[in-house]
């Protein structure tokens, strides 16, 4: 927005939004998907897995059974049920609704900016995995925050690193941090997941240095070889805990709907601030779709799926990538991190990539600050399996090229 | 939020999410609902007139010629043109694509809220109407501001009180408010609507003191008699002017869709903070059904429907309130405002008109302060004629009581 003159009402924005308009990091990673590649850029799901015709009849049997009820303001039982079927998947997880309360939103990042609403002053702290999900680092901008970052192993975030910055942090007399932000289960973009004992150690350091933990569980059901460790929220009676979930990966990004569970009152502060309401007529249809049993149904497959193409892309990486070149294994989740050889840069060489027949997503997205300048992030869900073998072998001529 | 001990991370809720909590309107409005007495209390369009099979025909195309692409991130073409759709709406009533832009959102008040996101810091003044639509001012009391409010009577906000508060405000020295927010159209609660004088003084004053426009025109499609003058953000070049739509009247609350039309950088700051993004599914299958040409082919008969509501409400009125009590003839939208002898609290009165067979909502609920006690609002919308006719009678019944 530097460009021309401000009118009066630019002006008026507030410091934090007219700074997070020209970081604005969507727009950057948009163009980068050109027609002729292997597009191993987006995590999207695989479309063939979305379940149009079962959600086609959940709309007719919605209408059908609550007629007017399922678009007038406040819908009808199918939208209670939708709650209630959330309820009792995070039961199942272990989370206890005696003391918790669960808010459906317009998806996780509806659910995430929320929570942010809820507690985020300008010039407080978070704490966030390097790298983390490029998208919500979009939204914590917009508060106006200070983002201290903690590097990422096969184990997830370093612990023990986030506690020597916290000691540090305590010794020059800084505040504690609001909340730390993690993806502990097939974390977005490394595919890694936190260990259990890192769990119960980041809940110690959340008690010891008074923060809150937001946990983003939106791989949690897509485990390929088991399931991660249990939630967070499960781990401690301490009420520090918030947990996100979303029906993007397992049911189709399209419904835009999410949840989060809260201790009760930190619910109650998501739900004053989550103004506008969600979309009722989405609820009540998805609602009658879970209650049917479909998407419960439904996981087994797209896990069997996301496994073969998964394995797929892990044996192309070990049969096409030159020395030097490291990978992540996933157990879970949409994504394989890459890391270069030092001299590549991942950002410079995706034109190259992109001419050779493979876009990816550069490392430098994912970072806060700096960091990631020889990595890269691939997601092994959209695309078929033959342009997964394309698409490596693409880039490990790039890489090869780029040495 | 005080009747317990705080967890600590409730300490770290920001002070005004936890000023708002305790505020919160919705929760005292939602239990006026009795099952044995007429609603006049609801802003709920008449579900007669939702188009069922009209939506669920758009969900069934959508689906068969997008196939996976309505589901998937981003979406398909029908997304697109419920934009178009809305850009030619808008361009119609006079905006200026040139110079403007337009932003999808989930609902009208999620439109409103991300306005204020972009704009409010804690201490800034805001202008509303007294009385204003109450849903909002919850909204408004998230942010922590200040707010001025300005009178209104049968042509919409008495633009000079205003004139005469920032006068006094600019002599004190205070800041110049950040915007005024206004329902010119067919106004919540009072059905009326602000004068073309009164629209180009209320922009003049903008230019004076400096401060912008937030035009809610929720109602500005379903005028009964005439349509409303200009919308404000047609009157002036000055890039003010940020105006607010909403399907929830004109198609179904459920399906949770509005619009905001801004300056253009303007529209961008509201775009990187309305994080979640907005339900791509629902907006390609809105966007077919109008794109089909269906929701401007029923709106001559949901005009007709209100018609005659309204007039049957206010002939009832005409025939059966005692003396003393006055009420607004609206031209359009959803409400007629009663005022009742000083003498009588709205408030007071409810439970025995409840019992009487009538609710309705009390004036005082959409005051950011004190005023209305002796008001209320009731809707014309939901009702059938027939309690339309009994409610009103229970009414006066009340009032003659009250007296």
């Amino acid at each position: 927005m530097s460009e021309a003159e401000s009118t009066p009402l630019e002006e008026k924005l507030t410091a934090p939004v007219r700074a997070a308009i020209d970081e604005s990091a969507y727009g950057s990673w948009r163009s980068i998907a050109t027609e002729d590649a292997v597009s191993l850029s987006f995590g999207f799901p695989d479309p063939d897995l979305f379940p149009q015709s079962g959600l086609a009849e959940s709309v007719d049997a919605v209408l059908a059974e609550e007629g007017d009820e399922a678009l007038q303001y406040g819908a009808g039982e199918y939208r209670e049920e939708l709650r209630s079927y959330l309820v009792e998947q995070e039961r199942e997880r272990g989370i206890d609704f005696d003391t918790h309360d669960l808010l459906v939103t317009n998806g996780a990042t509806h659910a995430i900016d929320t929570v942010c609403r809820a507690f985020l002053d300008p010039g407080d702290t978070i704490i966030v995995e390097a790298p983390t999900f490029m998208g919500i680092l979009g939204v914590f901008r917009n508060f106006g925050v200070d983002i201290v970052s903690v590097p990422v192993d096969e184990d997830g975030m370093i612990v023990e690193q986030l506690a020597a910055k916290l000691r540090h942090r305590r010794e020059r007399g800084a505040e504690p941090p609001t909340f730390a932000y993690t993806i502990p289960d097939f974390h977005n973009p490394t595919g890694t997941t936190l260990s259990r004992e890192r769990r119960e150690r980041l809940l110690e350091l959340a008690e010891e240095y008074d923060f809150g933990v937001l946990e983003d569980g939106a791989y949690s059901d897509l485990w390929l070889d088991a399931e991660a460790p249990p939630p967070l929220a499960t781990m401690t009676d301490s009420e520090r805990v918030i947990r996100v979930g979303s029906f993007a990966k397992t049911l189709a990004p399209g419904v835009r709907m999410g949840w989060l569970t809260a201790p009760k009152r930190i619910q109650e502060a998501t739900e004053t601030v989550a103004a506008g309401g969600t979309n009722t007529f989405t609820e009540s249809f998805v609602g009658h779709y879970c209650e049917s049993g479909q998407l419960d149904d439904n996981l087994p497959a797209i896990r069997e799926a996301y496994r073969a193409k998964r394995d797929h892309m892990l044996d192309e990486l070990e049969e096409n990538m030159p020395a030097e070149v490291e990978w992540t294994e996933p157990a879970g989740g949409f994504f394989v991190w890459v890391t270069l050889p030092e001299s590549v840069d991942a950002e410079a060489m995706l034109e190259s990539a992109a001419e050779a027949g493979v876009t990816y997503l550069p490392g430098p997205m994912f970072y806060p600050g700096d960091g990631g300048e020889n990595a890269l992030r691939l997601s092994f869900t959209y695309v078929k399996k033959d342009e997964i073998t394309a698409g490596i072998e693409a880039l490990a001529a790039s890489i090869a090229q780029a040495r």
